[in-house]
C-alpha cells in the first residue's frame, strides 16, 4: 500500500479476532520500529513482545478501562526508553524517539493489516509504574508506549477528511 | 511506494536542491501530520509552514550548527503544541502527539520523493525560544520539533541493518 494511503487509512484499533501474529511480522513490526530517526542517532529504546494470555490480560487489568483492548489482542510491545543510552545534554529528546519507533510499528502493522491501539503510558506515574513491575523492568528502563496489536475485528472504514484549515499556519503564526 | 519499504529507506537529507515543493504536496503532508492517533482524540497540535528565504535562514543560524541544512531546504515545517487542546488529566501526552505528527509528514513527504530531516526542538530551551520569536508564537503555543523539506541533492542510499537483536526482550525485560 501507498505510504500515504496507509497513514490515512490508519485507525485505532480496539477489538481484534484471535488470528495470531507471525513471528516474521512481529519481527518487520520491531525492524520498522527502529528504523526511524533519533536524535544525534542515540537509539535509545529498547522493546518488549507480549504475547502471553495471561500477561496480557494482568495488562489490562492494571491500565484501567482504555487498556481493554489487551484483553482480545495477540500482542503488546512496550516501547521503553533506555536511559543510559539518552543524549545527555538534553535527555528527554528520548520521548520523542520512542514516540517515532512507536508510529512506525503502527503503520508497518497497518501495512501487513494488522491493527493496532496505541495506550499512552508517559508521562502517567500509575501506568508507567504499573507496567514497570509487571513486566519487570529495571531501573533506568523506562516504559513510553504500550501498542496493543491484532487483527482487526473489522475493516478499517476510515474516510473522513482531517485536515483543520485552521490549524496550519504561513511563514509566522 | 511500500509502507514498510518508505520507513526502511527514509533517511535524514541535509542538502537540498533547489526544486520547490508544490502548494499540493505541502497539503499532502500536512494532512499525513494531522490523520496521527493523538490521545483522547485532542488533536493538540498547529503547523507553521515556512518557505520564505529569509525565515529559513534565520531559523538556521537561530537554532545551532545542526540547524544547517535550513539553509537549502525549500521548506521547512514547525511542529507546534497547543496548550488549550492539551488532555487536561495528562497535558505532556501532546509531546508524544506532536511526534507521531512529524513522522507522519517525514514518511509521506519520502513517499513523494521529498527529503527531510528532524531539527530536534523540544525541550531544548534555547531552541524553543528562539524558534517561538522568530516565528511570533503566542504564549501557549509550544514550539516542538522544525522539520527541514526538500529534495535531496543525492538519492537515498541506505542498506544497512537496523534491527539489533538485544533490544527486544520477549514476555518480560
Amino acid at each position: 500500500m501507498n505510504t500515504i494511503d496507509a497513514i490515512k487509512t490508519r485507525i485505532s484499533t480496539r477489538q481484534f479476532t484471535d488470528q495470531p501474529i507471525t513471528d516474521e511480522a512481529v519481527h518487520t513490526i520491531l525492524e520498522a520500529g527502529m528504523s526511524g530517526p533519533t536524535a544525534v542517532n542515540a537509539r535509545p529504546w529498547s522493546f518488549i513482545v507480549i504475547r502471553d494470555k495471561a500477561t496480557l490480560d494482568k495488562l489490562a487489568n492494571s491500565g484501567g478501562r482504555p487498556c481493554t483492548p489487551l484483553m482480545s489482542a495477540t500482542m503488546a510491545i512496550l516501547v521503553c526508553g533506555d536511559a543510559e543510552r539518552f543524549f545527555k545534554f538534553v535527555p528527554d529528546f528520548w520521548v520523542v524517539d520512542a514516540s517515532i519507533a512507536a508510529q512506525n510499528m503502527i503503520l508497518a502493522a497497518h501495512e501487513m493489516g494488522v491493527g493496532s491501539v496505541w495506550l499512552g503510558c508517559w508521562p502517567a506515574a500509575d501506568r508507567m509504574q504499573a507496567f514497570g513491575e509487571a513486566l519487570a523492568l529495571p531501573e533506568g528502563v523506562i516504559p513510553h508506549s504500550l501498542i496493543a496489536f491484532g487483527y482487526p475485528q473489522e475493516p478499517s472504514t476510515k474516510q473522513k477528511l482531517l485536515y483543520e484549515e485552521d490549524r496550519v499556519h504561513f511563514e509566522q503564526w
